[in-house]
């Protein structure tokens, strides 16, 4: 995954110099989509997909701002997989869930390639470790141990008696807004306060069909439903709910728990 | 093939599931980037493409506007492939090609993610199916057998004596306008009426230049031809026809046939 | 490598083909999305990647204004690698760096699709071909020899005593401004006039930051450095220097070399 787009050269080289190392290394691509620099939203993107590889996956994660500077280079060992990326908080999400192993600060310079830039150490260092990795060098080569990454706290919804305020987290291709408010958020104040009926207020916007499917609705209506990774999501039918409502990322999101009437 | 596009963790969560469960399964990436919910647009592009791939290919297609609702997930085994795709037309031009050997409804799901959301059947149903029939297993497993699948009829182009009468159906990257007109259908007329002048006429435009390669006329310049899947298509040579023209998907375009002056 | 974008079903078809040929190649996209026919920035992504790809890979590069005219089919096999491209130019800078060993027409029908098109021998001669190439197939057997190649000969940048004038080659997705200038032509000034200080000078704005790293100066101020293919270039950081510059791929950039003040 990385910031690289998908136009230039940059994930090819990757991509060639893994091959060369490990010519049997399976690449799947997460994305190379990535606004570019953007920590947060890389962090999202990876934690809503890499539970779904197959353990012991080695994933190479390039958004890296600071390349060139003083930022170190991180390889995480979890429960199930390894993480290669810069030290700049871009696994904060991955690791809060995964029990980590060991974090190792990535310096052996045997592991990188023999000519180094000060612009592209994902090409340079990061995609032959991550290669080195995969063929099943421990981690403990490649570097001393670190105790602690550089991680960013992600804002959690507040509770307010019967509503919940978040925020929207991210934007997809077909323009449905996740929220970061977790689908099990509701149900505890549900169970909280015997309450059922639920509403969301966007922008003076009130949605209520709270559904279990998209289609639930009538085409170009807005709903919002349970998204496919546990978080509160609005959508419209076979429509763009971020080109209706002219939303934002990062803009605020209400859910209020009432009675039946 | 999807209608994912590539800027999110939807693909990534579909070869996830698949290399879990079948780590020596080979994935290509047809097209993620078809308009959303788009079927007609989706089966074209199949349709385009399946007949170059190995025998036993497994096409996992998600376009699917319907998930999380009744519609049934399909496999359809031909003569030569799989395919599993929601069971919503858009296997038609496909399988309108293909001899079909049998029609399954998935439905076992014993086959499927242990966790299933409403939101995303292609990462939970989907995926694991495709993956679990490139691993052997046979249709039989994934569920009853159906008698008939959901198809739409393409518009097939009009004969007046002399002229066809047929549409644009697809745009490509190029700005070339691949029209529903069948190479043989133009041979046909011109058997027929002993007539073998071609001219074509699109939004009052008449296109004279019918050749065999892009590069038979002036830079800049419109001509027709018969494009890589044995369509008529209307280009300009290194140019881009849709720009030039201003026309848009579906639009009627029309053939004479004369005599040679 | 091609020029045909994401969205059709033109790149998947090639991989079709190539995996009905050599089930076992492992294939790796470079880019598609190479602006339409445009052989200059092609070779320019091709010579920037090739090298960090193992030895004995084929690369398969099709951008191809002239599909279906006389122009000719190439095979070049040099020291390291195969190259299969239309005779275009599209291979001038790779093969500038790579010692050729020989160049073969591609002519023998055996090793193309049995039916052809006249307007996707990407898919009908090349990608077959190099499928063949990859299961070892020796260059001998695709065609005849041939004693030179298309090329373009790239603007080099000219030395005016303690002045370096060069264009700008390449736009990347960051926005970053690739020049035709090799860092070593500097060090050759510099050693030359006994001079050390940089300033450059592109579009009436002066930039005097010559850095290591993007990272060297406050966020959005411009830099300049050398870049990950040994170029000089210009930058933004955290930012598009592109955008901040309105610049376009040939514009003119210069370099002063001074003493320090």
């Amino acid at each position: 995954m990385t910031d690289f787009g998908e136009d230039d050269f940059f994930v090819a080289s990757l991509k060639g110099v893994i091959a060369k190392i490990n010519p049997s290394a399976r690449v799947i691509d997460i994305t190379h989509r990535l606004p570019s620099f953007n920590i947060k939203v890389g962090s999202f993107v990876l934690v809503s997909s890499y539970k779904y590889f197959p353990s012991r996956t080695v994933f190479l994660v390039v958004v890296d701002p600071g390349v060139g500077t003083s930022r170190k280079i991180l390889i995480a060992e979890t429960d199930n997989y390894f993480f290669v990326a810069p030290n700049n908080g871009v696994l904060s999400l991955a690791l809060e869930e995964e029990g980590i192993k060991q974090l190792r600060e990535v310096s052996n310079q045997n592991y990188f390639l023999p000519e180094l830039s000060r612009t592209f150490e994902g090409r340079d260092k990061m995609a032959p470790v991550a290669a080195w990795l995969s063929r099943g060098i421990s981690c403990e080569e490649f570097g001393p141990e670190m105790t602690s990454y550089k991680k960013f706290t992600a804002e959690k919804p507040q509770i307010k008696r019967n509503e919940i305020i978040g925020r929207i987290l991210y934007i997809d291709k077909f323009g449905n807004l996740i929220t970061n408010i977790p689908e099990g958020m509701i149900e505890l104040i549900q169970k909280k306060t015997g309450k059922k009926e639920l509403s969301l207020t966007i922008e003076d916007k009130e949605i209520t069909s709270f559904e279990q499917s998209y289609s639930s609705v009538k085409k170009g209506e807005l709903l919002f439903l349970v998204g496919s990774v546990g978080l509160i999501e609005i959508a419209a039918k076979e429509s763009s709910a971020a080109q209706k409502l002219k939303i934002k990322n990062g803009d605020k999101v209400k859910i209020i728990v009432r009675s039946q009437e």
